[in-house]
């Protein structure tokens, strides 16, 4: 009978080992205790209830989707120990998170009918292509900002940077994958963060094709729809499942930093944009290793990976911050090297091998 | 208003340019002809029809596995010209193609309930990891195609070959991308081919997570989810969206090769499997470039591509075959190195820089 990974339904999950959420200093430790190497600790169900199970599951989600969302769609089984929260001091108001699944409602639909269409394909300086899918629904989510908190900044990929006279700025990516979207595969993702004083404390990573929403919010457990998920401890970096993008997001030193550990993990793959990060924060792989990125590829992540009990941080260790001040000094945009993983030995072990 | 592509959701499609299967010698001009660069060539609905159009979509496929798989299920509108059918003089009985969507139904039952849940994940030699589902999928397809014709001989990734005293020969891979499904990376395939003489002459790839199904049968035009595909015409090969599964796959010989391909096309993209080739066969991108691959890996892939209008080939324009009489030599098994396209000049024009 084997372990299934129920998201999206709930009601037929139990888990024994469920708990109220924590303290941030033995968050990790009882996560990680409950893991099993490359296992996923929870959702037990027998083989013979999958068929139905998975099939009600996308019923109830494309069910609260045309209700209007599955913002109102939360587990009801026991909270249990299911972050490293970095994060857990902070604060991240519910309302903030309804807003979060009403932007990503939105730019899901928007994003969705545009999906597998003929579209003009621009270039844009970088040579990414850029489709009005993404840009229609990165205004569509400034509107939605500007008229639930007008004292909010935003900063996306598409509009740029907005700031006001607020703590608080939004950063979005309407579709992160653009090559993905364009050919038809379902994997790139729409992010949206929260960051309050340069720090990101509410992501969601939302795949609106195949109906996946990942959800982390300081001080509580990261969902993806509705139930509580957690990393995996790999054991050695020899063992890691790593994902990157593509391989042509590295040169220079960045390649030969990323080959150094691409020579050590079990295997190196390619072609997941933000979804990778949704499938590590969920127990599915170990690492995540890019370089090349703009925050607003990888803000909405930090606390969706943080709050599964994961770690993400550049490649020097240090956790990511959006930097306004040289951001509005008018300083040239710069690329960020990243790095997530399951658990804390296995990013110190990974960073080691980059930085030798 | 976007066209959109609508499989599995024939009675809303019209197509003007409907007709009957033609000949092999017009068919490929026929279908290019209507062809535009980059672009979906039928299916127009409405923006607003879309979403109810896609719950629709995905709830129909759901009710018809439920009830005993899609085979059931036809596009119901005026075939087209849809292939460039270069084994459409070829035949295949409708019989072959009913047992296949029962392959696939089968396998799909059998993997995806294995999919994102606890495996233990062995090494073989070639480091592949493989499954439990792999093995059971393989044992229940050979199981179903010996009591349906037990003169068939069965060639599959599991367990090897086993020859009949007839003319057909099965080929099978019950999961390809190993490393997706084990990463929970829904872009896995079942593969199921039917070979005469060492000729494909009917494949499918089946996502059972997605639902989507790809078929290509001798003499037919290419379908995904019961709605005729047609691959698009992709102009100079600087403007190809070009995949392969992974860099890694390409060495020596084969990586120079790839590399200078690579240079000069618009995107070289990574992380699809098989998924790339059904993406190829309905029009998303340009080309499909592997290396390292056995008869399983791509013997399903050619009828549908080639129903679609598209060309798949080895490196040297060779039509791939399969070589039972060297296999049953007891040759070394060989990797072949193979090219799929959506047109015939950029198969050309990709495969003269391939050999430069």
């Amino acid at each position: 009978m084997p372990q299934v990974l129920l998201y999206g339904f709930p009601t037929r999950v139990s888990c024994p080992s469920g708990r109220a959420v924590p303290s941030r200093a033995n968050l990790a430790r009882a996560c990680h205790g409950a893991q099993q190497k490359h296992a996923w600790p929870s959702a037990c169900i027998s083989q013979r209830d999958y068929f139905s199970a998975v099939l009600g599951s996308f019923s109830n989600v494309f069910g609260a989707l045309q209700k209007g969302g599955v913002r109102s769609y939360r587990s009801t089984r026991p909270r249990r120990a299911a972050a490293q929260t970095a994060f857990a001091s902070a604060e991240c108001s519910e309302e903030f998170v309804e807003l979060a699944h009403k932007l990503a409602d939105a730019a899901g639909e928007i994003t969705s009918a545009y999906f597998r269409t003929k579209l003009d394909v621009e270039n844009k300086g970088d040579e990414s292509p850029v489709t009005v899918a993404d840009r229609a629904a990165e205004v569509k989510m400034r509107e939605l900002i500007n008229e639930a908190f007008p004292d909010h900044g935003v900063y996306g990929e598409e509009g740029g940077l907005d700031i006001r006279k607020g703590e608080y700025v939004w950063v979005l990516d309407p579709i992160d994958g653009t090559k993905s979207f364009i050919t038809g595969k379902p994997l790139f993702g729409t992010l949206i963060a929260l960051v309050k004083d340069g720090n990101p404390i509410l992501g969601i990573i939302d795949q609106c094709i195949l109906k996946e929403r990942w959800v982390g919010a300081a001080g509580r457990p990261s969902t993806l729809n509705g139930v509580e998920i957690c990393t995996r401890k790999c054991g050695p970096v020899g063992e890691a499942f790593m994902y990157s993008t593509t391989p042509l997001m590295f040169e220079g030193d960045t390649l030969r930093q990323y080959n150094q550990l691409a020579e050590k993990v079990r295997i190196p793959m390619f072609g997941c944009d933000c979804y990778a990060y949704g499938l590590l924060a969920a127990g599915f792989c170990d690492l995540v290793v890019e370089a090349d990125l703009k925050p607003y590829d990888f803000m909405a992540l930090v606390p969706v990976v943080e709050g599964a009990g994961g770690i993400l941080t550049d490649w020097q260790g240090q956790r990511v911050k959006l930097d306004l001040t040289s951001m509005l000094d008018g300083s040239p945009s710069r690329a960020y090297e990243v790095i997530a993983a399951g658990d804390q030995a296995t990013h110190e072990a990974a960073m080691q091998i980059l930085n030798e």
